[in-house]
């Protein structure tokens, strides 16, 4: 095995310890068992050394696939297509997750191994129904995790846990081996960390045949973009950090245009409130009709209410549907993608608890209808608000996954850095920055907390330091935003002694930005005096 | 004019300046007369503020169009289609560039204007036949800068200057108002210092009707890869490079797979040496019958020597051509790219001066095929070789412009980061690394040359600093690459006093790793004794 993987594996096992998260899990297995098939893994593998875990709806040869109920249990003999191929890629499974019983459900309490807790605050709602797959992402259990979605359980948990969420396109990924919640409508999805690590892990789990993808007019990307008040009543700081997400695309090239968002929200409404609900009566109505104990009252109650509803309402609804679906693809026109909050808040448990039917539809308002429609959709964070994530969700047309992952990843922010010496406008490492992508934003001094120091270095370079208040001034000091791909660059071109760490401006703010190692000053100059490198370099 | 705009025409100015590189223009507008059309600009275009040049071969109404021949040059009233759309979009063109005249060639020496000197190596070509565009995008004179591409001019010299070069699909970019070299394979194509802006300038760039992308099987993308044996003689040390690129993308996820490189060489041949170059007098020949003063006297050469090919022999190309650009998408399959070095080589301007046919000719050895076959490229940045730029090419079918970028991003290398406290493998904050998507490398130590502090931080951190020689000792330290998109959140997210620099490693290389700023070290106390932070945390 290499050694990276049995640290991998061993640190898991410890986190799972750590982090003390039980009802994460349906079937974990032994760390001994993962260690042994992990011996006979190729190292060359594409995938080899990363951990997965899959949702307990999704067969994995020799463990209970529940779906969330003990007494519906069955043993597969062999791994659902999508464990098996991304098993043959090299990454290996660790586990089976908790969800909402039989995949009803975005709250992820829903479950009789417990109400699974958010990653980040244990107070609220995972999300679900792929509740466990994305904590134990969050958590960094694991790598990866599949998940499953009819309605947004395979988004809504990534916005509330704060990670990636792909829901592909329907039939690109194979959906044998798992348990239906509404077989005309389920797709596996995939959580990760990052937008790059859950495409790695689709591509190992797509299947069928070539497929192209969706023709665009060439030129920028076009963005769709409601209204906030078709968007409707959002927790506090949701409308603007959608709008803040919404300006990061334009700001990255992208073009953003109006859309009425109409046929989108009256096709929520459809999913549970319609005929379409009767599906899961066909996937396990008998089974709940045996009453036993072990049903979530609220899913039990949800799938009996289907039984009696009439095959004539399903054509009607079906009709209704497809004339709702000509109208959205009208109003998305030749946009790229249409940007949403993944959902439009984040309720407690408690909050959940109080109101099991409420709370949960209105977690689907934004996703409920992708997956009437036939399109995919990426759910990606997009920062914080209070201190909890907050994602959006790119959706697009059917075989557009790959677009929408392309244009989900200008959504990483530019990294703002500010510059006191030698990267300073026309002085020598300024062209360092430029050939980097960097992007001047402006100037602004440090606030008055600062020494500065002339350093006995080739080419000369200040050395800035903070000091104790009292005791510093204002140093002169450019922004720039700095690219991802710059920014590792820069970093990985440092030369001692020099360093970046969190730099005070004169507002109050603080940004990355250039200061140097303790033994730098050894024989450095002070020269707080001049206000500035450029001051000083002049005489 | 916005601010971030004054600084931006103002820093390049002084730029074109400092770098003393008159040869890289041939119209170079005065800053006045750019600064008072900034004005005009509406500041949330999606390219306000951003500077591009244009190769001297593309109108810009009111400037001169010389093709790199004075004695040629028209002054056009309207600027080329391709020029309209990105000043439309809100870009400010400072000039045209020199390059080999007529677009013949690939070293940027051919020219009345000089001989364009390579951005790093002045000794050394800029590549061609875009060289102006290329060297003052490499410079950071200008954001982006066109160039023209008909057997390899918009991709040599972007690997020569350490940028990059997007090659689009014949057709894609309107090529009106371009003086042709071979009209029926012109392609416009831009340079940029960053994948994001070259693609953002290329969006801008598109026209014509909706394309769809080739179709894909569904899996990790295929990338052929030719032995070495076939890529031929090369530059000392450009072979493991190429390789080191390849093994890259195969950590990144994708699939390598050889390829028979022969239709793509036999090619190569034909484009000088058979009867294409018949399409370069049809473009110039009666001008350079006139046998003008300027003419550069290899360039006039080539053109009159294909006066004389008769029309027989073109037929019987264009069927060889088609005969192995069958066999060419035959060998290619269901890859989604082909990954080769941009070029084999770099010449100094003296070896291209003694040579100046056969030099120029080994430089198209990987290029010269792609637009005989109605490909697409994109040229990027592939690390450096004995302080050189190395670059690489993927070449793709038509319509797969958008892919291609896609897979080039995937060349982005993680960043390898040395931790030595809270961010190890089961301290508190490891948690954050496995949530920016960090991946566990391995265990080490620092050199001898540390001392490690316990800080009065909350929670608890250890301070790393780099001591005088026979001062210090080891300390245990773990290795994670992390992507690019962690990394800008984990610098963005550092907090006083810590910071990250350059930490020399037990055998003797430097990676990014945490340290401290001075300030942080009162009242901290010596651990080192203990050998690491785990072993003090133990007590």
């Amino acid at each position: 095995m290499h050694p990276a993987t049995a640290h991998r594996i061993a640190a898991a096992y410890a986190r799972i310890a750590a982090t003390n998260r039980p009802e994460i899990w349906i079937t974990l297995r032994p760390q001994a068992e993962v260690e042994a098939e992990a011996k006979a893994i190729d190292p060359q593998l594409p995938l080899a050394g990363r951990l997965f875990a899959a949702k307990g709806n999704i067969d994995v040869a020799g463990l209970p696939t529940t779906a969330g109920c003990p007494s519906y249990a069955y043993t597969p003999q062999t791994d659902a297509p999508v464990v098996a191929s991304l098993r043959a890629a090299g990454a290996l499974l660790i586990g089976t997750t908790n969800l909402d019983q039989f995949a009803t459900g975005l709250v992820g309490t829903r479950s009789p191994y417990g109400a699974v807790r958010n990653a980040i605050d244990p107070t609220r709602v995972s999300g679900g129904s792929s509740s466990g797959s994305a904590v134990a992402t969050a958590l960094g259990i694991v790598d990866f995790a599949l998940g499953t979605d009819t309605a947004g359980s395979g988004r809504v948990p990534a916005a509330f846990n704060g990670i990636v969420g792909l829901k592909p396109t329907y039939d690109l990924v194979p959906a044998e081996g798992v348990v239906p919640a509404c077989a005309s409508l389920d797709c596996v999805t995939v959580f990760a960390r990052t937008l790059p690590e859950a495409e790695q892990a689709l591509a190992h789990m797509t299947s069928g045949p070539t497929t192209a993808a969706p023709p665009r007019r060439p030129g920028p990307y076009r963005i769709a973009i409601p209204s906030t008040t078709q968007l409707g009543e959002m927790d506090k700081g949701w409308p603007e950090a959608y709008e803040a997400a919404a300006l990061r695309l334009a700001a990255a090239g992208a073009e953003l245009r109006p859309i009425d968002l109409t046929p989108f929200t009256e096709a929520t409404a459809l999913l549970y409130e319609g005929a379409f609900v009767a599906e899961r009566y066909t996937a396990v109505g008998p089974f709940v009709d045996k009453d036993t104990p072990d049903l979530d009252p609220t899913v039990a109650a949800i799938v009996r209410r289907a039984r009696d509803i009439p095959a004539h309402r399903l054509f009607a609804d079906q009709a209704r549907i497809a004339a709702l679906r000509a109208q959205a693809l009208t109003a998305l026109g030749d946009a790229d993608a249409l940007l949403l909050p993944t959902a439009p808040g984040h309720p407690t448990l408690a909050e959940v608890a109080a109101e099991p039917f409420a709370a949960n539809a209105r977690l689907g308002r934004f996703t409920n209808s992708t997956n009437l429609f036939g399109l995919c959709a990426a759910a990606v964070p997009a920062g914080q608000v209070e201190g909890l994530p907050f994602g959006v969700m790119l959706i697009g047309p059917a075989h557009a996954d790959e677009r929408l992952a392309r244009i989900a990843a200008l959504l990483t922010p530019p990294t703002r850095i500010a510059v006191v010496g030698a990267h300073l406008t026309g002085e020598p490492l300024n062209p360092q920055l430029l050939s980097l992508g960097a992007h001047f934003d402006s100037t602004t001094t440090t606030s008055p907390h600062y020494r500065l120091y002339a350093l006995p270095t080739t080419p000369p370079k200040p050395g800035l330091v903070r000091t104790t208040p009292g005791d510093g001034a204002t140093v002169e000091a450019e922004l720039w935003n700095l690219p991802p791909e710059g920014l590792g660059a820069l970093v990985a071109s440092l030369p001692h002694p020099m360093a970046i760490g969190s730099v005070e401006l004169a507002d109050g703010t603080t940004v990355p930005g250039f200061l140097c190692e303790p033994s730098a000053l050894e024989g450095a100059k002070d020269i707080t005096a001049y206000g500035g490198w450029r001051a000083y370099r002049r005489g």
